[in-house]
């Protein structure tokens, strides 16, 4: 008989194609290093001054002036007009590769956040890898093959290896590309989630910026995101796409943020020591237990190797209610993906369960 | 030197591509004939028991299972599992395409809204057109042109035409393309507003419904719209793009949208007399001014012929601060679109300036 888990049959985790078929899935007694998001609340500051019963008419495409104004302060040199507000960092990135033409090549460091692949392939464009190495983009390799590329996408902090590419990496792809007319496309979203040190932002015309809400303010389910660009036909490209592909963002959620942009910097900083805290926790938990992991150094995921991913996860899941993430999904098939945005106690007991599953099955 | 009224200048008015660029250019004394949008507020249910503080972590792809329970009720015979909630209509036409493959026909009605053509050229499909007469869908041409099409988009009560097809031509149109193959897209959003009769709901595994709250609610800047399918593999499609593009549809949205049904009604009944005293108002107005133009049966526009119309638009404008939409961004060259979702003193108004403005410019 197939297994039943809140509604998950084995036969369908088997077939799963990405962690998205995760969400809602969790219960009680259910342990899960899957979902990619804070389990903090919001900070107060989001919900103060919003009144449901403002103008819910439609509002600019671009995205609510104050909120654009606000977010110049972030960047310097900016106005409102090198913004555009999103329904998250997800329809920012797949604006900007809907505006560019198909058949064109993206250069795409490997492992990569899950949502990348499919957004540049519904584009009509064509990935090409640079594989990490140590978790870290390869200068030598990105300079081979960045050449002919549209655009670069990077991501720093990443998601799922947690690593922090190097200010000097960073400053070098951000001069190649500028030479060679290669756009960049800086995802952002865990910029505020870096343990080690101030987020560098690339700069120049020819990078695109995308950014969030969600993770800073732990506001995922609002649906708030934006992307920044000095160059004004990039931003009208995407707002013309947007005009038909769905309006403007809504109009709650953008107040919220701009809200939120009221939270002290002191709440960021504590939330970094309580991601901190926990990182420590699970980086000594997994290399105790033998697993060969890269530290994190932002966001809130580990990417261990491991043996018979696929099995693990199945076993993880089935008989000790622990949810993963399969390292394929990421482009990473000898690896597991774990979240720790889960409370200490959660992370413990989950490594406790970890620590058992690996009595059935080799990982290692 | 150039005129400047709100922000927009007249040579920026003449390179407008699509409505959407007057968003947010209305201003004080400017008369909007332009924005398809109620000028009603909310009804008040929508704004009761909503929790900001809920749990604002990712919610469903496919959207809350409350809100797609209680649409049920809407759809005989449905089930949650037939529902995808979107960020408005729109999203929902753009995820249906998108879901199909490049290269295939879409018979699409013309005159046309005007999202419509640019969804459709996204997604590399290749839109067929069938000329409305008297503004209505012509069976002869359609029963012509609907062969080798993957899918027909229709919009009943039509924006930009107010016209509402009879309930036998939408019966043939879903009894020939279900014996075809094709699939039917039926943008409905306007089906609370039909002054005329009740709405007909197309059927069959064979049809996708487009809707929203936004236009029976008022709320179009929550963006909160949904499709409905019979056929699971078309909803697994558009949620796998969704879970990409865009995630969850915003909760907060959601949650008033659910608010929002509770309304009784009367609340609908009441709003339908209100359009159609205007609806009277605007018909009459124009009609006498000499206009030829086709009596609204829903929705809230009316599409008069007009020659020179760009030359009168950018004189309304200009001189007279009246916004009306070029008939040509829906397809319709020698017409112009106006709104009524204004109330009665403002349409008098506007009816005032625009027999002024025809001293000025040859439309008749």
């Amino acid at each position: 008989m197939d297994y039943l888990l809140d509604g998950v049959t084995m036969s369908e985790i088997l077939k799963l194609k990405s962690p998205a078929d995760f969400i809602g899935k969790q219960g009680p007694g259910v342990i899960s290093f899957g979902s990619g998001q804070p389990d903090l609340p919001p900070p107060k500051e989001a919900f103060e001054g919003i009144d449901l019963k403002r103008d819910l008419r439609y509002g600019l495409i671009q995205g609510e002036l104050k909120l654009r104004e606000a977010l110049t302060y972030e960047y310097p040199g900016s106005t409102a007009e090198n913004f555009v507000i999103t329904n998250g960092a997800s329809e920012a990135l797949d604006l900007i590769f809907r505006s560019w033409g198909k058949g064109q090549k993206v250069l795409l460091p490997r492992p990569y956040y899950y949502s990348y692949l499919p957004i540049i392939e519904m584009a009509g464009m064509v990935p090409v890898f640079t594989d990490l190495v140590e978790g870290r983009i390869d200068l030598g390799d990105f300079h081979k093959k960045i050449k002919g590329c549209k655009a670069v996408l990077i991501n720093s902090p990443s998601n799922p290896t947690g690593c922090v590419e190097a200010i000097e990496t960073l400053k070098e792809i951000q001069k190649v590309t500028q030479q060679l007319g290669v756009y960049v496309v800086s995802d952002e979203v865990y910029k505020d989630l870096i343990y080690e040190r101030e987020n560098y932002h690339i700069e120049g015309n020819h990078v695109i910026t995308i950014n969030s809400f969600s993770k800073t303010y732990c506001m995922c389910g609002l649906r708030v995101g934006y992307l920044w660009s000095a160059d004004k036909k990039i931003v009208e490209d995407v707002c013309e796409i947007k005009t038909h592909s769905s309006m403007n963002t809504n109009l709650i959620g953008q107040d919220m943020a701009l809200a939120a942009m009221k939270t002290p910097r002191e709440y960021i900083q504590k939330e970094q020591q309580i991601w901190r805290q926990r990182r420590d926790l699970i980086f000594k938990g997994l290399t105790d237990l033998g697993f060969d992991l890269w530290k994190p150094e932002g966001a809130f995921y580990v990417l261990p190797k491991c043996k018979n991913a696929r099995e693990f996860l199945t076993v993880l899941y089935q008989d000790y209610k622990v949810i993963t993430y399969l390292g394929e999904w990421f482009g990473a098939p000898d690896r597991i993906r774990l979240s720790y945005a889960l409370d200490i106690k959660q992370i413990e007991e989950g490594l406790s369960r970890i620590k058992d599953a690996m009595k059935r099955v080799k990982v290692l």
